[in-house]
């Protein structure tokens, strides 16, 4: 796989220019690490942090007994241990690969040096990181505060604009319930549900929008505790 | 209030030191704003970003037949307009306070060059950036895949440690509710629900976890679809 390709479908970089991706080319390295290779252990010096390209990682601690506590499972595009590499930061727990992963690692000294040198790269990074934070955050209220009809409508208002009666769905419909923090199956009976009250009208990728104010009114309305 | 305090609220800033408080308070300026009045029209040349001290700030658009369609309302501590500055940006929408407001204003020139000439601000940006998006994309899946009990379970769990078998809360109950993305309501009845099924004993603030296997279970457990 292309470094390039993969930092580009990183979060943390999702501000940088295609020349600000052959700098962070050259300071990176692609590896290729087999399952249960530990990369790293909780209380090691953190020497750099890593981007996912294919594979999945999983970090974890230990118990006192030796007890195994899964934090989180790492998949490609993500990265792991960049909060260790700022500050004088050690390793906060163990990685080790779930199966065959290729792995970017960007050594923490020559990272800081290249944003340093090339501080517009630092700057586009803030860029993206504050278009995501912000994305994040709406999500986060959306989940809590309403439930997936209401995040379909507004989904589905949002994509037809201000005046829009039809909208072609611009993702798989896994990937639109996974959005909408949710699962295939309660998508599709949403959208039945939508279509049985003659919201919409639904062909394939294909969504009619029929009573655009009786969206909007779902579209803000709140979940029940 | 405080500049500098005003600031280090702000999860934008994070990542900051106390040296580099003194130049970002520098940078900005900060005003009092009436309710109702204009901050920013969209399409309008981004000139800078904002930081709410106090009061509340209303993002909005207006239909082509000048309804109004608010975005979201900025509570104190968060920032608006900031992804307008990075690249050559237009303000998206509209601002206007809701109530008399302390705002910071950042001038995007200035603060660009700020970053620029003292790159250690802007990677300590960063660092403070990826430790949100970290959280915030533990907190979806939370949202996403686990309800409210199992929520609770794990973050008394994280709070007791490898060992801990009592706990004090360390933020009130309603932040608390916050901080697990549901309401008070909700928040005390699944307390009582453990407490009835013996799993923790709650006086006060101070939580005993009565049967730290089954909340380890319940902790892990994932939401029905």
């Amino acid at each position: 796989m292309n470094i390039a390709t993969i930092i580009k479908t990183c979060p943390l970089f999702a501000g940088v220019t295609e020349e600000d991706l052959e700098f962070l080319s050259q300071v990176c390295k692609c590896r290729s690490h087999e399952k249960g290779e530990v990369l790293f252990s909780e209380g090691e010096k953190a020497l750099g942090f890593y981007v996912v390209g294919s594979g999945k990682v999983k970090i974890y601690k230990l118990s006192p007994e030796g007890k195994e506590r899964i934090l989180h499972i790492v998949q490609p595009g993500m990265t792991f241990a960049e909060a260790a590499i700022f500050g004088n930061g050690l390793y906060p727990a163990y990685a080790e690969p779930l199966q065959r992963s290729d792995l970017l690692f960007f050594p923490k000294r020559e990272f800081l040096q290249l944003l340093h040198d090339h501080s517009q790269i630092a700057i586009n990074m803030i860029g993206g990181l504050s278009r995501f934070l912000r994305q994040f955050a709406t999500q986060v209220e959306e989940l809590t505060f309403k439930d997936v009809p209401a995040r379909l409508a507004g989904y589905l208002l949002d994509l037809a604009g201000d005046e829009g009666m039809r909208v072609e769905l611009p993702i798989s419909k896994s990937q639109l319930a996974s959005n909408l923090g949710t699962v295939s199956e309660t998508l599709s009976r949403t959208l039945r549900k939508l279509s049985d009250d003659a919201l919409i009208q639904v062909q394939g990728k294909v969504i009619d929008i029929l009573d655009r104010d009786r969206m909007e009114d779902l579209a803000s309305s709140t979940k029940e505790f």
